[in-house]
């Protein structure tokens, strides 16, 4: 599962039916903008966890949902900069 | 799902016919171009969610249909330079 | 779906017998080569359409064929210089 | 699969209810920080092999768990800079 | 499919049941390692096929074993740098 962090939602009018209402959210997953199905009720700002692949669609409320990517949970605390360094700690330690 | 720009319509005669005669688009995915199946009718310039993975085929028509991405919704209003600023000034906010 | 470039047909002797005899061919993706199973009888320098991910399968003739890539059409005309250039064009237009 | 290292147990109260309470870990893959679903109770530190695409959800339990990345076995002995020296030994050899 | 290069074997004795005894090779995507399941008793400076997605599944024996990657076929023969030419001669071409 992908780290991203919410943008804003995303308004697409002329969309396939099987789309229904579900909310959209634009996520930035590093520096690059994706469009998640929200299935937890995130706000902008938020940290969240995001599934791909075929997992994305049960995950968005049924196995025929024709999404990518879905927002499956909130983060309760996520610090980049304190992340990242913990990764490098790690990654430096002993293999 | 990506966002995506609609270049221009894709002519490919000799093709397997399971794809039957559905319109295909070449669409630009950051730099790359890559080709969609539109089930939306887009038009070149149209900014696009288009959906891949196991998800393309069902938004395609059914679940047998070969495609690995799909055109799925016309987004209302993007403006790309605007949308770089949002997502700026969110990475750049509190954590 | 990507826009690729046939190279030249690859030889593997020993494969697993799912495979079968179907042709395989070396395609360029960009500046990356991979492997795709031809279900439409493409010739070295023909530019095609390659179809991955689940529906790979199905392209290449049954649901339960393991090819997570196979080319599904031979594109009419193709000139990538004219094309980045269009899409240029298009990148550079309204939002 | 990937080869990834655990950074740390990750922490997101608010998920969807397919989620379950199973253990999520922060891994390192490269560089890049992902989450993924722990099958067999790795820990900080650890090598492990992380399955994606469909098969990681059988992986994490059933085939309707929405995984996309999950981890399935710790490795035993893992040195990153032998294992590139290793690499760049077979890389340098003959065709 | 991509055509990668094998660089050794890769023992993980903690791993979930679902893996069984399959034998497992660290392979060589371009300068990336991975770990693939080996379908065709491969040894190390090997050149081989390997398939991903939910196709890496039935490739490694049956459609519920949790592989993303499996080894399907060694290459006769593979001369990096002479594929690298022919890339490069197809790719100059004209369109």
């Amino acid at each position: 599962m992908l780290i991203c962090r919410v943008v804003k939602p995303l308004v697409s009018t002329n969309r396939i039916p099987d789309f229904e209402h579900k909310h959209l959210q634009v996520v930035l997953d590093g520096s690059t903008q994706k469009v998640a199905v929200d299935a937890v009720g995130a706000i902008p700002g938020d940290w969240v966890i995001c599934v791909g692949s075929s997992a994305a669609r049960e995950a968005a409320g049924s196995k025929s949902y024709p999404s990518d990517l879905t927002i499956v949970g909130i983060i309760d605390h996520w610090d980049p900069e304190a992340a990242k360094a913990e990764a490098a700690r790690i990654a430096g330690g002993p293999a």
